[in-house]
């Protein structure tokens, strides 16, 4: 028995999310699937580091798992990427201990947003960005970003239907790469957990004060209300992507 | 009546090409059922600079249809993007002499090829390159290019089933963009005119000449053998775009 840890990108948007679920086509059991091919027959379980809901992309996410036998890591690595579809790529195995856990053991997590802007979706960007139509104002989009980055109770953040109790959590770095402005933003930000659709529900409410349709320090009055009826909107998935895990 | 000229991106890859076919899902089929829409019913027929097959995607077709009724160019053109699915985006709309034809009035094409290189797919790029996995050498594939530069007789690069018999074609420039090299190159290709299948089957030579697969001048043999088993390969149809239309 080994455990292997396992680094993959993929593109979301043929999806069901993440997570096995019957029927329905995901990440998780494209990969049990191929893990019990290369078994041939013995169910492997596979642990990742936290659920991409339906259309949410990856360029680092990370899984383990306990694979009966011990392949040489670049053996595993292209045995996985054989039976992988084209939308699924592994770019690093590594062999661990037995006792690291891909979901219990994270410290942080980085995540990226893309927002398209101008009048219109760009035909060959409608599944890799969310799309946003209003004029934003750069320099407020990053004092409020700024508003988010510390310790805070992000009730008003997650999406209701999450039976996790505590809703504090840190958001260490929180910044704007504008290279390709103004075609397209990026949102970055590093924190030590993401509640669910957390990530979204920001993006959402920072474009909403970027063009002026909230108060610049919203985000500070959200904290203190904890109601998610206050941050009403939730970006597209389509714009979201796991972009790094610390252990 | 009025005729109109109008210029469109799309992403080909939901999409069983431009032509209109029953029960398939083309571009042309797309348009024509919103123009009909806009009138309320009557038939409109649009007529483009050419077929595009399916998963090819386009940055600059172009099209043209009588219109029963005269509307300025800036609400024809909000009318049909405000009908138009997210993959397909007008970007001009022109008022044309009666006598404007999109397909016979063209005088010039232009066509690219996106080539993503190195082992493994990109997962994002799948759809929009065509993925060649062996090492190439710019300078062999550029010596290459210019072989394809002039008037030839392209009957070795047109897919077999075309009812055109004259295969005499010019290509004004073949150019490489290798900015994103080694990630991914592009191929640039300006002609008066592009058989059936003709850049991707160019493409494929290309490729095969630039890793060392065919002899450096093999384009010059297949120009004089003209014959189509011989340049064996079609690059996929994810790659190719079409850019530019010349009138």
């Amino acid at each position: 028995m080994t455990n292997y840890k396992a680094t993959l990108q993929y593109d979301g948007t043929r999806y069901h999310g993440f997570q096995r679920q019957p029927q329905l086509l995901t990440i998780q059991g494209v990969i049990e699937a191929a893990l019990q091919k290369m078994t041939k027959g013995q169910p492997v379980e596979v642990i990742g580091s936290g659920r991409t809901d339906a259309g949410v992309h990856a360029y680092g996410q990370v899984i383990s798992f306990d694979y009966p036998n011990h392949l040489p890591v670049h053996s595993m690595l292209k045995a996985l990427n054989s039976l992988m579809p084209l939308d699924i790529l592994f770019t690093e195995v590594q062999a661990v201990s037995p006792q690291f856990h891909a979901r219990f053991d994270v410290q942080s997590k980085i995540y990226e947003y893309r927002v398209a802007l101008g009048r219109y979706t760009n035909p060959f960007l409608r599944l890799y960005t969310g799309h946003y139509p209003y004029q934003i104002d750069l320099q407020r989009l990053q004092i409020a970003m700024a508003d988010l980055v510390g310790t805070h109770d992000f009730s008003s953040f997650a999406a209701s239907g999450g039976v996790i109790q505590n809703k504090v959590r840190t958001i260490y770095t929180a910044q704007v790469d504008s290279t390709n402005y103004p075609v397209e933003i990026r949102l970055i930000f590093h924190g030590n957990g993401f509640l669910y659709n957390m990530v979204r529900i920001m993006v959402a409410t920072l474009l909403e004060i970027a063009s002026g349709r909230r108060a610049q320090h919203d985000i500070q009055r959200l904290f203190n209300v904890r109601d998610r009826q206050q941050a009403r909107m939730t970006a597209p998935a389509s714009g979201l992507y796991l972009q790094k895990v610390y252990y």
